[in-house]
């Protein structure tokens, strides 16, 4: 079986580009003992994907010379572990290629049934549970606050927003040009959005939030945060979920006014990752799936077609060209 | 009644110099209904003096003109208002002072027998309390968890570490030059030192906490906050309570980092004030006079002598040339 793979040939000092990848052919592998063959059908572009290349964060620095790794869902074509089976759909670190060995207790068995199977990327993947978790369990906004997301047409934001609403919040949205600010107002239902591109962000907040911001869910760190960070209101929290626009380059920019802000403000700033509430996952899978059976949760997918497409895809959400959940299609669904 | 009152008369741009002070004399105040007469028995130095000239934080900037404001501890020599009267002990923002009136709500009576009466600005006043209730209920160690102080020589950071130990935690100081150093060690009962002036914090930290800091009190901001951040444990919290580094400067400087190392460490921050926990003041009133009664705590003054003594005062404690907690007497205790 052919397998078509996307190395990270080199990594970029700078900003990325498409010379980092090249598309290379290789047999596909043969599952062991305890391990399965997956083909992938769907994948998840991040930003995360490009922080994996600066250096070690919450999991090792990706190495240069290897296939490049991303978050994914396939078929299981092939078994040598009692727990799957060919046609099990699952959900794990596939990285980008068509095929790919897993030792089975590190992919996720999906619902067989269940579709879109994109779902599994957008709102019951990564992007969804991290915007519940950020938003409930971290932020743990109250009704009739004012909660702020920036990349709020992004494929966390996008969701932050919603369920904000759904909980009684106002919901501000910051994002860049006016299709995506008049996107998230029209199609999402944030209350205002701010365009980073053509406003000024601290002005523009001192308008619509004249008592400041009580929950700012951050994607973007760099100069959002900062304006954030001074209008935010007395105990604010912000919620540490990115910090995209810090990723691609080599100029980063903390805020400034750290840590006399969170001093006088009494803020609270926590950081977080999707899997670090697992006992949540299930009540988040639930919320969302119900939510968006009832009308009340748009789903926003960005979906390219082919894994060629990668490179390109995983450099243009880096500049901000998505709406809503970018992935990309490499294979068909499972029968 | 002669009152020497020392004014701001004008405002730093880069360094605090006693030039920015003056001493004037005036007829002390008579108070009106509603108020009471103080006369000052010790003051307060703290590096919030100095934060307060340089723009609004938690209350508005300290203007250039008046008497320079601070706490202090202070006799009621007359009283218009029921609940004072001449012989009581209070503590308010007296300012810099011999004499100065005050709505009697604005006063807190002090119990009149209790001594030393410098205990009121040192263990049992804002001293003591904001490093009881930073660490208990915004940092809350855990008992075996490693607690990081800075400014651990100062009139905080001297109880916090103590504190920490008393509550099970491993405790390290970071204090500047030698002898700070050696007594946080020998007569705090801190675990470890770092000497900022003569170490490279980051690289000690790393050497002394290489599973990482649980909890961080920063006092100082800065460099050395960022040392601190980078040597976070998994999920450490850091208690926000102070920037001294920040204050007696036009240069600040934020560190680095932020937001990447709050999320890939899932870090919380926060930020308060001693004021912030009111219904907590009781309970840490009660521990620190205890654990000192047990002679589990150190109390550390430095007391200088004359209202005069203020400004250079100050301008030292900036500096870092103060052990514990920095006053002035102002006049005698009462009788």
């Amino acid at each position: 079986m052919r397998n078509r793979q996307i190395f990270l040939v080199d990594k970029p000092e700078g900003a990325l580009e498409e010379r980092h990848f090249e598309l290379r052919e290789a047999e596909a592998p043969e599952p062991r003992a305890g391990e399965a063959l997956v083909r992938t059908v769907l994948l998840s572009l991040d930003a995360a994907n490009r922080a994996w290349m600066q250096g070690p964060t919450y999991r090792g620095e990706m190495a240069a010379g290897s296939v490049m790794e991303g978050f994914g869902v396939g078929e299981v074509v092939a078994s040598k572990d009692g727990a799957l089976a060919p046609g099990d759909l699952v959900a794990g670190m596939l990285g980008w290629q068509d095929y790919s060995v897993h030792p089975a207790r590190r992919l996720r068995k999906l619902p067989r049934d269940y579709r879109p199977v994109s779902h599994f990327i957008s709102l019951l993947g990564v992007a969804g549970k991290t915007a519940h978790h950020g938003l409930l369990q971290v932020g743990r906004p109250r009704e009739g606050e004012t909660v702020l997301v920036s990349a709020a047409a992004g494929s966390v934001g996008a969701y932050v927003g919603q369920i904000a609403k759904i909980k009684g919040c106002r919901a501000i949205g910051i994002a860049g040009g006016p299709d995506k600010c008049s996107w998230i107002v029209d199609t999402l239902g944030y209350d205002a959005a701010i365009d980073y591109k053509a406003e000024d962000v601290a002005q523009r907040l001192a308008e619509l939030c004249p008592d400041g911001v009580d929950v700012y869910f951050d994607n973007v760190g760099g100069r959002i945060l900062q304006a954030a960070l001074f209008n935010m209101a007395l105990r604010g929290r912000v919620v540490c979920c990115g910090a995209i626009s810090q990723y691609d380059t080599t100029e980063m920019e903390s805020p400034r006014g750290i840590p006399g802000v969170i001093v006088f403000k009494r803020l609270r700033l926590e950081g977080f990752i999707v899997s670090d509430f697992p006992d949540k996952d299930a009540e988040a899978e639930r919320d969302l799936a119900a939510w968006y059976a009832e009308g009340r949760l748009q789903v926003a997918e960005d979906v390219l077609d082919g894994l060629e497409a990668a490179p390109r895809g995983l450099i243009g959400l880096l500049a901000g060209d998505n709406i809503g959940k970018r992935m990309v299609r490499v294979g068909p669904d499972p029968d």
